[in-house]
Order: C-alpha cells, then sequence, then structure tokens
C-alpha cells in the first residue's frame, strides 16, 4: 500500500516519545528507512541521517512518513512547509494523525497536480467484503489480552524478526495505525463499518503456503468494553491456529476503565479459546507473552515462573528476552 | 429521529413480502400509519386508507416511509416522482434501502428547498463516544440467537407490546433499519464505525427509572463468524441485565455459511452469559425464544416442552403463543 523506502519525519517532536512511530518503523524495518527530517527544536534522534527532501529523493525515499505526533495527536500547521515541499519533489506523504493529511485542500491539490498520494492511514483505503468464515491454507496466529495496549502488537512483530531470523514463512499483518506504518500495508480495523471487520481480517490474511505464519496484530481486548466487539471481529476473521496471552502484572484497572478490572490469565485463556474454536476448531493457547517493564529482573523472572508453572505455558517478556520460546511454541 | 405519523409507501411491491418493512409498521405502530400509498400494480395491502400525497398531508402525515423493496433492495427509479411530490407537499421521506435517498442530487435539492429531510436510516445520523462501561439505572434484556436472523427483533418487540399492556415502563431498541423505521428511532449498528460500535449502544440505552426495561434489538451471533463483532459490542454496550436466548429448530447452517454448524441453545447461554457478565456481573438468562414457523402444531409444543426441560428456562414462541412468559420471567 505504502510506497518504500521512507523519509521519516520527526518535525519539532519534544521528545523521544512523540517520535514513537518512527522508532517503531526504525527498530523494525530499518531497511525501509533511508533517513530522517527534523526541524529546528526537534529532541528526537533516530540516529539516520539528517537528509534534506533533495537528499531523501537522491537516496531513493519515495514516502514521507510522519513519525511523530503533537499533543493531542494532531498535524502540525508548522509542518505544512515540509509536505508541501515533499509533494513538489516527488514523495507520497503517509500519517496515523488524527486530523488528516487530505483534509487539507491545498495538500490534497499539490499532490494531484504532481501525482502523489497522500495516506491517512487511519482511514480505509478499500471496501472489504462480508466474511465468509471459510477455510484458508497457512497457519495464523493472533495475540490476545488481558486488556488493551498491553503488547500485543510488539509480540507479534518481535516474533516475527525471530522468525524471519530462523528463516521461516512469516507475515506480521497490521491491524492499526502504527503498524501499517511500520509495514507499509494493513488495514485500519478501528475505523472499519461494523459489517465489514471480520471481512478486512480475511482480506488481510488470505491463503498461503502450508508453512506460511500470519502473525496478527491484535486489538483491544474481550474484556474491554469498549472495543471487544473489534477484537472478537479479529478472532473470527483472522481465525487462528495459535493465540498468545498477553499481560501486564502491575495494572490495577482496564485502561480507560477506573472502574473495570482485569481478568485472570485463566479467564483470558478460557474465554478466547471457546471464542476462536467457534471458526478454528484446532485453535490452541500457545504461550504467554508478559510486559514485565515494571518490574525488576528478579521480580520479572519470579513472576514468569510463576505464570508458567501454573499455566502451564512458555512464559516470556519478548522485549527482555527474546520472542525464541514463543517462537518454539507454534511448533 | 423520524416524525411521526408516517404515510406508508407501498410503492409496486409485487407481493406481500416485498413490503415487509410497511407490515412491521403496521403490525407494531399502528398508531403510526395514518395510511398507504399504492402505485399502480401493487400487490401488497396493509389493510390502511388508500390516500393521495395530499389526502395524507391532511390527515398529519409528516414522513413518508419506504415501506417496499425491490430486488436487491434498491429504490427503484419509478418511486421518484412520487418522492418528489412527497417532499414538495411538505413531508419527510425515510428509507432503509441500500441505495441512498441522499445520493439522488435532485432528491436532495428539492428537500432543502422545501425545508424537509430524507433520512437513510441505514447511515448514522450523528457521531457516538466510546463505550465507558459506567452502570446505568434501568434495567436491559437482550435477545440473542444461536444464528442470525432468528426472531431476535420479533422477540424484544413482542415482548414490549406485552408489557405496555401490563402497563410497565419499557421501550424497545431499535439497532437495525427496520427497527428504526418502525419505532422512528434507533441507530444502524452494522453500518457504525468498528471503535464507536458499543459507545453508540450505551448512548441508545441511557439512565432510565428503576423499573424501566429497555428491550434491545439483537443483532447478529456471537457464532456467526461475520457478524459476532457486532454481537459483542451489543453485550458490552447495553449491559443487560437479562438475556433471552433464540433459536431455530430446523435451520441446518448458519445463516450464509454453509459449512458452519449452529451451536447448541447450551453453548449460547455459557458463552453469552460469560461474556455478558465481563460488564454486568448480575446478568441471568431469563428465557428462551423458540421460532417453530417450520414445525406444525404439536411438534412444536413437543420441541419447547423438551427444551424447556432440559434447560430449566421458560420456552415459547412468542408468534405463536404471546410474550408473556418471557415477561413474567424478567421478574
Amino acid at each position: 500500500m505504502l510506497k518504500t523506502p521512507y523519509l521519516l519525519f520527526l518535525g519539532d517532536a519534544p521528545d523521544a516519545l512523540a517520535a514513537k512511530v518512527a522508532q517503531g518503523v526504525k527498530d523494525w524495518r530499518p531497511e525501509f528507512c533511508v533517513g530522517q527530517f527534523r526541524m529546528s527544536g526537534c529532541n528526537a534522534d533516530m540516529g539516520l541521517a539528517d537528509m534534506t527532501i533533495e537528499e531523501a529523493i537522491a537516496a531513493g525515499a519515495k514516502t514521507l512518513v510522519v513519525g511523530v505526533a503533537n499533543r493531542g495527536g494532531q498535524i502540525s500547521e508548522s509542518w505544512n512547509a515540509v509536505f508541501e515541499q515533499a509533494l513538489s519533489a516527488g514523495m507520497d506523504i503517509a500519517s496515523g494523525l488524527h486530523n488528516l493529511l487530505t483534509d487539507n485542500p491545498s495538500l490534497v491539490d499539490l499532490a494531484a497536480r504532481h501525482g502523489q498520494s497522500l495516506f491517512d492511514v487511519r482511514i480505509p483505503q478499500q471496501r472489504f467484503p462480508i466474511a465468509n468464515a471459510e477455510k484458508r491454507t497457512g497457519k495464523r496466529c493472533l495475540a490476545v489480552g488481558t486488556d488493551c495496549s498491553i503488547g500485543k502488537m510488539y509480540t507479534a512483530i518481535a516474533m516475527e524478526k525471530t522468525m524471519r531470523e530462523r528463516g521461516m514463512k512469516v507475515t506480521f499483518r497490521a491491524t492499526g495505525q502504527t503498524g501499517i506504518l511500520i509495514t507499509a500495508s494493513g488495514i485500519p480495523l478501528d475505523a472499519i463499518v461494523a459489517d465489514f471487520m471480520a471481512g478486512s481480517v480475511e482480506w488481510l490474511t488470505p491463503d498461503n503456503d502450508a508453512d506460511h505464519w500470519d502473525l496478527i496484530e491484535g486489538q483491544g481486548s474481550l474484556f474491554h468494553a469498549s472495543y471487544s466487539g473489534v477484537t472478537l471481529a479479529l478472532i473470527h476473521g483472522g481465525a487462528p491456529d495459535a493465540l498468545i496471552l498477553c499481560h501486564e502484572p502491575t495494572r490495577t484497572h482496564m485502561r480507560g476503565l477506573p472502574h473495570c478490572s482485569l481478568p485472570t490469565l485463566e479467564q483470558l485463556r478460557d474465554t478466547s479459546l471457546n471464542l476462536a474454536r467457534i471458526v478454528n476448531p484446532e485453535c490452541q493457547v500457545v504461550g504467554i507473552s508478559i510486559n514485565t517493564a515494571a518490574l525488576g529482573s528478579d521480580a520479572a523472572l519470579a513472576y514468569m515462573a510463576e505464570v508458567e508453572a501454573r499455566m502451564g505455558l512458555p512464559t516470556i517478556d519478548p522485549f527482555r528476552h527474546g520472542a525464541d520460546r514463543l517462537v518454539d511454541a507454534l511448533g
């Protein structure tokens, strides 16, 4: 969908956190990144060559990726001069921010005149079919969480890296804005109309070689009332053969819902598997991914050992210890 | 949302089935219906007075409701002259068909000039919030099914009629096109963007008197891969206190999915209740509604007696025997 390679636009990012989308692209698709574009006042640095638009074009850049978010996730007025320069010089622009490139008439006009495209990756770029629940060839793995924003994308993309290193056939399938920008394709599932959610996930994960794995980016949580429908569409559209359970052990309530407590890993396992087997009776829960960022090293190891003994499943933090044991568990 | 009363537009309906939306309005909201408008060739009849546009206006009609669908659910070219007449005379028009009134520039122009509105009830008429899962006052009941199109709407609206007759506080909450046209308000849940599904259902079922029941129109099925996400959003947004299980005993596979079998009523009960209690721990399954249209009278009674004994829940066909026992079960 997006043309690669990218010039990463860091704008006037006040700190590294503001440029976390750019960091994700740099971490997971370094081969997509020819350089970075920084404005005065930028305090983020991807360790890439600083380039002007002209230098990036000369280095082969096809798309300027907005890798920065200001407060509120909006496009800053001050960025538009750079965007205009990029379009005029022959680059597409891609953004995952809340306000849209395509809502700016002068950018739309400039893009049309120069034959370039504006990609607002929050907006579905096509129509999708209704799901048909037909069996597809190839294997699929989905991470599901006790809550939102708990490490599901990280788990899948870390597994993809390990599987690539091992020479396995694997594709990370992005279902959210950051994942789409990182991998240059995918679906913005939370922006798709209800009737077509599951169909869009089927479209995203088509027939493939028998030994190929799609690692589908998780969204929401079955236990999060705001987004659970999105999660179930992902489970029934994706028809996973393998589920990974994701958890963060110090979280005290569901994200954004202070009155709602998290389920146990046992509840997550049983509820997810019950629902997944409606579409794929062969589905198995194969491992557990713990986000231990809030725990010291010893506490993290002790917690994971306890979970592994209790649940009888390989339990790791892929950020701290790599994704190998989860990949092994795919069999 | 829609202004009542209605003039029901039957167009050139080739048979009664083509006018089933009009039949639903006539059956469930006779007080909304001042008359019917039939074109030459119409073979449907609601038993209402046939009226011209002028006669309907004189009788107080505020909205022309398109109660007919031609093959493919499209608006016929031949209807437009009537629509233009209605707008010019001071009526709104409401339609649930696939092609849109608002995609016809001459209707849009005419409506604007006469200060009238075109309501395509398939299209959300507003923006909805993200669900917050906060406890609301009042009671809510939701029908869930072993499959789609199995009698969930009929069950809820039949219960509403019985509860009104008993003087109970009750509101049928429409979540689909037909329900919206029947009751003049509601949300087209399957057309709402994924992130806002559950929030739209919360909006639809706000705080109410402690002894008031919302009877929420069900959609899809947790066991139907194409639409299960919509159903879960309805369960988590609606936070029902009471669930009714709906089933059709002769159906051999999930609607539109010939390779997928139906779940048992036990599976429907356990899966629905497990998910509903995430948001409302007090939720109970209170009764079973069987669509026995395909069974003879004795076979229907025998089947329902068997289900009632096996499941330990009041089991009826509200079409054949009225909704009283389901209403009794609300307690």
